[in-house]
């Protein structure tokens, strides 16, 4: 091949291919990019799972050093290429779509062409020398894809976990100040859309942070009860055909040094080479954690509606102009682009369980609609929270005169009363003053079912929003 | 096998089995029901599924006699059987779980023996005495579970098609009838939850009309569209092995007239013994309707929101009391159980779909489980919008006053004034406006923007509701 | 009221109506029964539940005596009332359709009044003479639904739990059991539907045991993380208003002890009042438990495939004729059905999620649907389970002799020849064997790449389905 | 600004931010690329929405022109715009995320200003001065987001659905072709993984043209059907409200005209403008036709399983080599990516009936994740359709030989004895076979059931795929 080529031939079982001259993936990556133009999201999209492949190619030439299979040269070079695509190098080279048929062998190829390439470079060589280092017999050595591919997405998850984690714990200290911050606002809680009993908007909004408290708590552990059991060394189909026997054990040890996650070898290696449980109960979490903030979305949508004919109890950040026709309209953008993440993922879910069902026998040729989904939610949800809490929550105010005013208009107040005026004296007053449109307090004076001084005691706000004695006796 | 025997013993390729003496189901009905112990809900809770297996039977042995095949005296015997099914008898016969493994070949059995023993004591024989007229080799004859079965279903849904168009017809009536009632009613219209600009009740309501009435419109033509096409005469895979060269015709045509329906031969019965879209489509639809009777909800939910501190500007009727602790509660019950109805056909429909991509080669085996989620989707839409109706639209007030002062009251005034003051002043009186908490009209007078005349004229009802000619020449 | 009456009269916030004389429910039940004629399942289809709502009133009723709320009488009256519930009497009395409105509310209510005439009926005095004791003031003191109801469903969830892990376990066994039957049985294993390399078909059977008890040990823990936090004290919101303030945590420390469960007050009972975020993630474990059936069951229906023009490597047990007219014809149905249920819980878990997604402010008023999918999906699951253990695991056999023929017959033997004779090489000789029909080991020895030592040692079936030595070097 | 400058300064309600000088879009579009940060999908990811956006944008000028109220100068410079819009051209001024808030006045605000500024430079002013044409004045005259947008939605689809119907009649071509080349290959159908009765691979084939053909013609009646009813001219609610009486009719006129696309305006614009049931639906057909083709592609991967342990009757062509460590190993990679796909897209599916369901009053705020899903839906259809005809229809072969040694081995032939010998002795002869491993017709003839003249004739390949007169006489 001439210098000034803009190709060179590659040949493979198939047959030969032109390669751009400038590509480090090889013959299969573009085979695999000519079969599959579908979702048009390339691998590149998610570093962490290209990160990931590099860790196992990494850690696999380590054992295969150790274990005398390779020579310290390729290992080196090896080396070199693999930490390059760690520190983020060369990922523009992963090309194919994250759609794709094979279980994920045009990934693992993909990742085995890079680094042989790059290696080879390093080398004194010139890519697709495979003679020199072979993208199959070196870098693939003692792998499978069965086996890389899966741990390698298992690391990606397990990589990116950490900021996911800090997103949520940012969104729930917003939700934890605004608690605080509201905590003197008396307001009247909904049930139903309808009136019920009083409570903060402080409360409101500590709900808001106690509720993504769990899901933090909940994502934090189960990430590691999840993903850190690997089968890598399984091989082909988990029974370590062409394995050295103490390979598994070593790679392991050295993926998990690598990485520095606590990853720990599958003790069923042919169960664990077909096994999606771990993504289906890990995606079923994230959709739960998408689920809650939908609902909360839902209620800053509700709580900030009007400003006239809503209930118009807190004030959102004006984020964009709201109308190209309507002059002075503010929507509620950001919440309403969370509710729209949300169900977003709620799709993934689905098309991830599906993938996991599919699975047949031996293998899930399904895994790269597994691993594309829930990189997909993953990402989307850490976004959604950031935007959420940087462009809404914290610039959330009060109305809080609004607020007050609705407690001591509402019948809900009625609720209150009922330990002191007896339940069917309380339904009866309800009926009258929904009926009149008069006040609560204003009958229950009328009637004196209740003095003055006792009627301000139970309906101090802090008397209103927390068990207190009542003084009705059996 | 003596009179006061509580069974009887018969037998199938398996071997046998003690059937209840006083049941008109055989063996391999009594298998089936031994096997599958699931959802608990049997063939007889869909009738129109077991009237279709009648007609089905009904209109085989019509075919099989004429070309004689079957006796006078079978055919009489079989017949008579299943009119007493159309009739709604014996139904409580039909045992077997909605869920089932074999395709629906325990359905067919079930159809068969039902009826080949009805028929037999007609005939003077005993129960079980098959040698006189048989389940498999009369009552199925010419027949696959594989053509009989889906063509029950087709058939099953047909014959309740037209009470589900006349609820639907019936719930459009309603909305139509608040349509005119609250014609003059007018109101702020929302986008966004926000305020947006006038409009009245009347508007509002009409669309859920309109909106029901394209579903009604939709379902009317889909139902022949998707199901009449029958695989009838296909037998076990399409080919039409075992059956006579004219029974496919006469069959199908007996059926049509036996059943009134528009019943047509599909022209590829290999296609038509695995195709499943028409219920992938047919279920697609009712959830479309699921979803729009479910917006709905939450529309008069949200309008009904309060009574103090929501928008409170229509009052649905009160069916039941609210809270076990807060006097006077009256909640939104009715729409709440359609929402969640709607949800429950949103999960039928992803059942049914998973099952459909489920089939395989010559044969969807999933077929009892897209017969019942299809059943049931059906039978829960008609009974939420017929509730609905009853319970909720018909009795549904309007507070007029409340309506007209929260337009009095809106920002979203100004957009009708728009074209006459300008994008750059409204934008500004609205700004103005929100933060001082004043009325856009004293806002507009006070900087006499516009003439009294002027403005009166602009802010009628009528002018405000439909497009007007305005003044502005670009 | 006569004796003779067929009804009694009873009353509440709405009017009168007439009570059948025999129900032990009330007015508020029958308006519900009345209003919510939607799915056809009654609240008694799920004993749990029943018990769960029965023990909540037990420990409530405690709670209020020790506070000095309830008299001796009435508490001994309802603590007989609720042991019978418990027992499992009287359950035909809870008549409410699991679809329906108000969050509950109609469930607590029937609970409360069926409790109340009960307990009305063992202190002297009539049905409905609730002067005596009141469904509201007495069996719901000091709760709401919104804390009396989800806690109701966590207890009986839990109450549910032993016997869902008791059949998990079983089914393990069963797989367990075949593993070891099968230890000796050699069998090519399959990746994409493509012959790969060998395994035993005991370890195909030992990763169905190991891949399910994955979900045993993780449904074990899941539930007491989940579900053992409630709400009980919470009251209408969760501000605990109209609780006396040693309620909580008394009523929670009865209800451990009643249940015999290790429950605790959730910590903010503002957030736990609305929350369904436990229900989400248990639905979805529910879910991948329903996948890996499914896929399994796929597994089966697969090996078990022919039998001649399948793959036909192990048996499953006839449990039923498997047409109705191709003779002879016996069909995997047990697989099938647990398909099917795999299928449902898929649906279930999506109707739920979106119910738990539209949840508003203080309360998810979708609960009652919620309640009703993850029972629907627990019984499902265990039925299923059990049939396919006790119809289909336990007597599956191997064709020992076909496993033998494929694995020496096949292609995939190249494999494991791959360390000794070269990538080139094998892929080579595996296109001649594809093209010619011929075998891999006759072109082996044709061209002597390796002695017959060497192959026969090779191609032992132990070394061959686990990880050993090879004899290259880098 | 001096020409040297990198941005300009806008201002809108909010007050002003930098905007790129290079930039078409304005201070709008960059808010919302600011604000939204989420799929990573930009607008132009879809031409043809671009595309069906200027269309809008184009015809609403005319008819403002025609009504007086846009300068000729003003609609001739905006012409061009859009001209230049619709050629191709500035589509990568379309940034903002498919993702958003506000429910698309981005996205139409997006456009607005593109076409603003395009528009500017050709009258001679610079980008930005917006007192000479004005992005909301002029662009948007007499439009909202809340017509203009899901007009353009609804033309998007149009303009893309005769491509995505070309792909489709494409595919089944290919499936016909084979179906007419495979016509003479004998082979055993399937029900239920078992075998069943003999037809041909022509039959197989031609079932799957038949089936894509009936969503052919669906997915060509549907469009129409549900896309071409719009709401131009509704404005912000349907009510038409600031536009002018005549420009509705005029305006629909124009688009189609512009389109070529059958547009009529909507009868109900309230209803209209809200309403996602048209998507619902639409959604509902893509993911039938995606189920039907992961059927296939199912089907597909079972045929040629093997070579040597599975069923084997086709070829797929080879795509890519299959196996990392596995040699000479070739996969079914298209068919596997074809099914990945139906799973995305039933995942779509599922994200917009979610956001459908979740629209509220006037407006459905998660319209642009309808978009987004349904789009995304489409092109994943089509271009799986392309991969699958070009990389794998085309090129099956069938193994004759295998097919037909199958149905002669097969248990299954004795269903087409059975109207000659009877069910009793066909199920016998079956029970045998199964046991002993012998031929169905070995046993026959053996037991003389059947003379040999016979037997040829009832055997006779055509004789078996379809119905034939049987000798039997009731």
């Amino acid at each position: 091949m001439s210098s000034a080529a803009s190709f060179r031939v590659e040949k493979d079982l198939l047959g030969t291919l032109e390669v751009p001259a400038d590509a480090y993936y090889g013959i299969q990556t573009l085979r695999a990019a000519n079969n599959f133009h579908l979702s048009g999201v390339p691998l590149s999209h998610y570093p962490k799972l290209v990160v990931g492949l590099a860790m196992v190619k990494q850690a696999a030439a380590d054992a295969n050093r150790e274990l005398g299979h390779l020579s310290d040269a390729k290992h080196a070079a090896i080396s070199a290429a693999c930490g390059r695509l760690i520190k983020g190098d060369y990922h523009e080279q992963f090309v194919v779509d994250m759609i794709q048929g094979g279980a994920g062998t045009s990934t693992n190829m993909n990742a085995n062409e890079v680094i042989a390439n790059i290696a080879l470079e390093a080398m004194g060589h010139q890519k697709g020398e495979y003679q020199y280092l072979h993208p199959n017999n070196d870098v693939n050595m003692a792998q499978s894809t069965n086996d890389a591919y899966p741990t390698a997405i298992r690391l990606g998850l397990l990589l990116g976990h950490d900021a996911l984690l800090a997103s949520l714990d940012s969104l729930i200290q917003a939700f934890a100040a605004k608690g605080k911050e509201f905590d003197h606002v008396l307001k009247m809680g909904r049930t139903q859309l309808q009136d019920a009993v009083p409570m903060t908007l402080g409360q409101e909004f500590r709900a808001f942070a106690t509720t993504m408290t769990e899901d933090l708590n909940r994502l934090r552990s189960l990430a590691p009860e999840l993903l850190t059991e690997i089968n890598l060394g399984g091989t082909a189909i988990g029974t370590g055909i062409n394995a050295d026997p103490g390979y598994q054990m070593l790679a392991v040890q050295r993926l998990a040094t690598i990485s520095g996650q606590p990853l720990v070898p599958a003790a069923d290696l042919i169960e664990a080479t077909s096994d999606m449980g771990a993504f289906v109960l890990f995606s079923g979490m994230l959709k739960r954690t998408a689920v809650k903030l939908s609902k909360i979305c839902n209620d800053l949508r509700l709580l900030s509606s009007g400003p006239r004919t809503g209930i118009n109890e807190i004030n959102l950040p004006a984020r964009q102009p709201g109308s190209s026709i309507m002059p002075g309209k503010v929507n509620p953008v950001i919440p309403e682009a969370v509710n729209q993440v949300a169900f977003a993922i709620m799709g993934n879910d689905l098309a991830l369980t599906v993938a996991a069902e599919g699975g047949q026998l031996q293998l899930n040729v399904m895994e790269p609609l597994i691993a594309y989904k829930i990189f997909d939610s993953i990402r989307l949800l850490q976004r959604a929270m950031d935007m959420l809490r940087e462009h809404c929550i914290v610039g959330i105010t009060a109305n809080e005169q609004r607020c007050r005013e609705l407690v001591e208009h509402s019948i809900g107040l009625v609720t209150a009363l009922n330990p002191y005026i007896g339940y069917e004296n309380a339904t009866r007053i309800a009926r009258v003053a929904l009926e009149t449109g008069r006040g609560v307090l204003e009958l229950v004076r009328e009637e004196k079912l209740l003095d003055e001084e006792m009627l301000n005691d139970i309906l101090r706000p802090e008397n209103m929003i927390a068990p207190r004695l009542v003084p009705l006796k059996a």
